[in-house]
């Protein structure tokens, strides 16, 4: 088998480090095409856990895919796994991204929202690869717990999951995240925009809120917004 | 004169890019040492402003210094500034970081509480170098709004702050930010400990809160939890 630096064209995708390798093989052990350990990696605790849970025809010692798939120093475990389809859960609250461009932010995006209990993720089309090893990577392995499904416009989406209420976080608006209520009875998704231009105005009608900064900087990095959102959110419905 | 690429020794960095060079002009003017334009940078609203504020024997069109100073292809405004004291002022709130070690996260941070309003950062040392123009960059040129002070122990920086109220975010409390109230009419500090190990349990005596997240992951990213407070703490005095 060979395995060539990342693709998007590709079927298959791979963590780096331990990790995430730990977490792909708790969570999406089916998808596994190859394990492998770098001959210096001595860590006998994460060895068993892979020997335990892994088909040992699928683990490989081997230094040289290090090299070819990674340009970071300290990985030693690496998780070949075949990408795999996902759709949201209709009956829980909902993420939006509308053309999110930069695989980083993405990562820590996912962190975020499980730590909020948002496991579905919708991204509007364009939006970034998020099987790029670097989105899983940022993602520190909570990537494989979530739902993340493509759209080709929001139409689409609101098609599709009709029974949510859009809130859509945007700086045409007066309305205050901090004085504002969710109406916590209804499916939710928090929509958010590009890095660098944010929301289309045709979110206007879909709750437009504006976290509120001072003037000192031009806008919020997106990942401390959406952070905020979750955090505000999750605070008003366990009142 | 000649500048090599950024050694924490030296006593000048520099800002690479338009905005943050732009940024350093409106805010530290008498720091500036040269500023660079690539022959190839044709944006003349930001030329203007360069050679209307700077003495024009400071500016210098070069192409090698680009190349030797900045990794990134994108940058063709270089800034190089003689590195400045800064101290706290006493008589705003102050953010607190014992022991950052990764230097887009300061970055960030910076961005986040200049945001909020929180324009005095004190640093617990070790920590990471603060001229470093990967910080600078990643502030968005924030940082020259800040004070930024280094203190050898959180010791120090109580005997020279002794009017502000710690409050210490770190996961070894039951205090959830969710439902606790800060006192709006003291000076205040929120302190946040290093990305990998948080703040040491010494901290337990100052105002510990806890941010909660769900079980799902290990930990929020320090930039969202350190914006999240801010916003929190925000919302309060603004009630």
């Amino acid at each position: 088998m060979k395995f060539q630096k990342y693709k998007k064209e590709e079927t298959y995708s791979y963590t780096l480090g331990a990790f995430p390798t730990l977490e792909l093989i708790k969570t999406k052990k089916e998808t596994i095409i190859a394990i492998f350990i770098h001959p210096s990696f001595n860590n006998q605790e994460v060895i068993n856990k892979i020997y335990n849970n892994v088909d040992s025809n699928l683990i490989f010692k081997d230094e040289k895919i290090f090299s070819k798939l990674s340009n970071k120093e300290n990985v030693y475990i690496i998780g070949i796994f075949k990408k795999y389809e996902m759709h949201l859960d209709k009956n829980m609250n909902h993420v939006l991204l509308d053309n999110p461009s930069d695989m980083g932010n993405l990562g820590t995006i996912i962190r975020s929202s499980l730590g909020f209990d948002f496991l579905n993720i919708a991204i509007i089309e364009p939006g970034v690869d998020i099987f790029n090893p670097k989105v899983i990577r940022a993602s520190m392995g909570s990537f494989f717990l979530c739902n993340i499904e493509y759209f080709h416009s929001l139409e689409d989406y609101l098609k599709k999951y009709s029974e949510h209420t859009l809130y859509s976080f945007m700086l045409q608006t007066d309305i205050k995240l901090s004085s504002f209520k969710f109406d916590k009875n209804k499916l939710t998704t928090l929509a958010f925009g590009n890095e660098a231009h944010g929301l289309d105005k045709k979110y206007l009608k879909y709750n437009p809120i504006i976290i509120k900064h001072s003037a000192l900087i031009d806008s919020l990095n997106i990942t401390n917004a959406l952070t905020i959102a979750l955090y505000e959110f999750d605070k008003q419905i366990k009142e």
